[in-house]
């Protein structure tokens, strides 16, 4: 690199950024000498002490020594933070025109079974059962015939077929259909329960040090993609579960809080192959171009 | 916690702050809002892209998993990002009228040997001889008497005696002295060379990418100690070294460059019990009360 002023206290984010004069990706340089400005400028505001920066050292190398394959604690640390939701807000504007997004999560690991509409993703019947109806539509509110709406949910304990591999069957609880002639989509599910995220790791720590809990609140994934179509990642949050307001992971946007009303009425349960009474619930999806 | 507001791009940081307004621990909460206000603005400030989020994550998830018993990879990467000389700084504040620190670094692991006035401790010979003298006072320029000055340094090869454990004596160049009735201390040594930071895992890859080197320019370590003073942890760096002026750490300050003058004379080099021609260098240290 290229020579550089000494450090000194009042220059040290001036100093540390001109050694990344040199880089050749302009991007890189960009993001690290912003970077390297605001975590200066965090150290200084809070004047750091030599034991909070040690302490600081060894809950990332243990946030790092507990990912494996199958958990990323890295993933939830920024979740928590609230980096994650950020992230995914600033890359998926909608401007109130389009459906807004929210955090995809850990839980989209195996592929959903392409079902029939109609059909019921609550293959082992447990839970309170629930007829989810919808369409898409692209900005100008021009149904979308054959958009893929990919749907995954927790059970009415909490918890996602992959966490249960014994109890609920694999795929239980997915599912990928699409749309009819007129942009509908419809199928057959549960209500799902709000669940906590992994909270035996240093994150959960840093959760129980605040006297933050470590929940979600209720809620059904979606994915929905169209050819020539932006494609969203959201969730569909149910109105009256606990947890709406300090969702653990700062997921929940207003305009993805639905009511689930209940019905009581043996005809239309009959038509939709429910038991009465029922929950049901409406979805309009708004793709961008 | 408590319910907080729902998530905005706008509100982000105070969204995530106000969720950690039950911390117990006032400096604990204190830490994570100015944490969250400064990692949420770098996030809009750049407009990190999903890919580049993702990215991240697994640079950090990578330097957690690179950390063993003998290797810091964290605290590596504090270093090059300027965060650890930055946390020394600010809790080492001189002012000008004491002896600056800097960076203890990773090679102070064992306990340097305790070794009379005037002794060499280069136990292998090997290198440029060097008689090193100076003195430790207290702010007001009283000697201090009785005072410990623990040295340690890398060969003439870059490497301190842990990094050879077949090559160099164990405790080679490593000293612990004691000044005498005015104050006054002295020993034998060698010039150190520079040298490279560990570079063949992530915080070497990043150097890489960014065209920096990973050298560390030519030093002497000291921590120099008196009951009733504050200890300094410093380094004395050799003028002519290279990468005086791009150090991989930050941890040079002018004030701890100092010459180290050939002398040839064969009378000194008697006096010194080294071979002549030879290399000194004084170094005057004040101690805060």
């Amino acid at each position: 690199m290229a020579d550089h002023e000494l450090f000194t206290e009042n220059r040290s984010a001036e100093v540390v950024a001109a050694s990344f004069a040199d880089t050749p990706d302009t991007r890189l340089r960009g993001i690290l000498t912003s970077l390297v400005r605001h975590l200066h400028d965090f150290v200084k505001d809070v004047e750091l002490t030599t034991d909070e920066w040690a302490a600081a050292i060894g809950f990332l190398t243990e946030t790092g020594q507990t990912c494996t394959d199958t958990r990323q604690e890295f993933i939830l640390l920024s979740d928590v933070l609230g980096v994650s939701m950020l992230v995914e807000t600033i890359n998926n504007r909608a401007g109130g025109q389009f459906t807004e997004s929210t955090v995809e999560g850990p839980f989209h690991v195996v592929d959903s079974p392409p079902r029939e509409l109609g059909a019921d993703i609550a293959e082992d019947g447990k839970g309170t059962p629930c007829l989810v109806t919808g369409s898409v539509t692209g900005p100008d509110g021009q149904p979308i015939p054959g958009a893929s709406v990919d749907v995954w949910q927790a059970n009415d304990e909490g918890f996602y077929d992959v966490q249960q591999p014994d109890v609920q069957p694999l795929r239980n609880l997915r599912g990928l259909f699409t749309t009819d002639d007129t942009g509908q989509f419809r199928f057959r599910s549960i209500i799902p329960r709000y669940y906590p995220i992994p909270a035996d790791g240093p994150v959960g720590r840093l959760l129980k040090a605040t006297s933050r809990h470590p929940n979600r609140p209720a809620h059904i994934h979606f994915e929905v993609s169209a050819p020539g179509y932006r494609t969203v990642t959201t969730h569909l949050f149910v109105a009256d579960t606990p947890y709406l307001d300090s969702d653990a992971v700062f997921g929940v946007k207003s305009s993805l809080v639905r009511e689930f009303p209940r019905v009581d009425d043996p005809a239309r349960a009959a038509e939709a192959g429910l038991p009465n009474p029922f929950r049901t619930v409406h979805f309009d999806v708004v793709l961008g171009k």
